[in-house]
């Protein structure tokens, strides 16, 4: 199994912190030791860390920990291997290019008989049933829609994602995360938390590390940030809990929808 | 205009040398200051470090040039800002995904009129000529072979690769780097170098810092380390120079093929 972590916020925010305490269950204080990734979108652009190396004493998480890239959409992935050998094309996220924008996608949990859809336009590069599974669900996207949603067509197109989540769901454990580089979408199959920070903001402590902040010293007060996990990531606040088969579509640092 | 590297190799090989001279064009010895990036193949993975800073004093690039990454194919660029703001999505090099492969390119010069063809399957996320011209490189692909060429195919996908740059070569200066993760080609419109370095090693110094390298402690006797860049990046080695309308195709090292 794996760990995920997202953000989506409505002002460019580091996640330095998040990312601090998520890297520390990386091999040191969890045993997801077969690679980590982490994919900040930046405008349009988006630039993707990977490592299969563990990322609790990875060189490039220690940067990307210290070196404070604001994004308002992230994608964080640390990897226990199950299927597929350890190695960088296996290491999530995963990007697609769909509609002039960077598709990124982050999976927690094995799907059975994946291999067995059939793929058409999307081919994985690695051996991971993840990367399967994302190639799978931009395949069936561009099957029904040959250009992007408009903003009227966008909560149906939602409702279309949710059912296609929906029905990997029924081939194993798939908690999600994944992005058009708009909207950072969310399906929980077991487990799934978020929490959102707004003002007035207070004080946070890591679960997996002896760090503390005080989002109060680092924000504005028209900042929200969301922040997604697998598991919380602070002991001192009080993180929702999806409920299974919920799907749920965030922007700018809001829960935009809720499908379930 | 821009500066392109490029390597190939039979064994795993780190660029930090190379790499090193290269960056130093990235605002210091060079104008090229809006932007830089590399991409490193890892067996089927593609690792790509990028930045719309200077290369000169930028955070990852100094991870790059400390951190050995070992790769057999690499392609970098930096970058002066002709068309298309300087922003982390017009930063080379471009990657897509075809026939479960990373695809990665690299451009330096200006195509006139670019835009003028029609694009297909593949949609440029920014506003580049360059990324424009890869689309459509890889649509004028896809549109001929609808699987990858086996090894019989081989040379007339290449010959077809050739017309296909020998075309966009038309609209303006378009040297460029990219590769399907296997083979390494290179299009010469206007400059490009190359030296292969093989046993007996020996030293080298880089033209833009004060750097030297002994290759013969690096390396071992059966190493075959080819580097093509837009100008030389040392003063005390012999470079090939590429002629005009020339496309190389490398593999391990070796120049395998050469149309002009």
């Amino acid at each position: 199994m794996c760990e995920l972590l997202g953000m989506s916020a409505n002002v460019p925010t580091d996640i330095c912190f998040s990312f601090a305490g998520l890297m520390q269950r990386g091999g040191k204080t969890g045993p997801h030791q077969d690679g980590w990734g982490v994919a900040f979108y930046e405008g349009k652009g988006c630039r993707i860390f990977q490592d299969h190396l563990p990322s609790f004493n990875s060189e490039i998480a220690k940067l990307v920990r210290k070196y404070p890239i604001k994004s308002r959409n992230v994608i964080c992935h640390i990897r226990k291997a199950n299927r597929g050998k350890i190695c960088l094309e296996n290491t999530h996220p995963f990007v697609r290019h769909l509609w002039g924008r960077n598709w990124c996608f982050a999976h927690n949990g094995q799907l059975k008989g994946i291999k067995k859809l059939a793929l058409k336009r999307f081919d994985p590069v690695g051996s991971t049933d993840s990367e399967y599974a994302f190639c799978w669900l931009l395949d069936q996207i561009t099957a029904r829609y040959t250009e992007p949603p408009n903003a009227r067509q966008q909560p149906k197109f939602w409702a279309y994602i949710e059912s296609l989540c929906l029905e990997l769901s029924q081939l194993g454990i798939f908690n999600i995360l994944f992005s058009d580089s708009k909207y950072l979408y969310a399906f929980c199959s077991t487990k799934l938390v978020w929490i959102t920070r707004r003002a007035p903001f207070g004080k946070a402590k890591l679960v997996d590390d002896d760090v503390e902040i005080d989002f109060h010293m680092e924000t504005t007060p028209h900042d929200v940030v969301t922040v997604i996990a697998t598991a919380p990531l602070t002991d001192n606040e009080a993180w929702f809990k999806a409920e299974k088969k919920e799907f749920l579509v965030f922007h700018q640092g809001e829960l935009l929808n809720k499908f379930q």
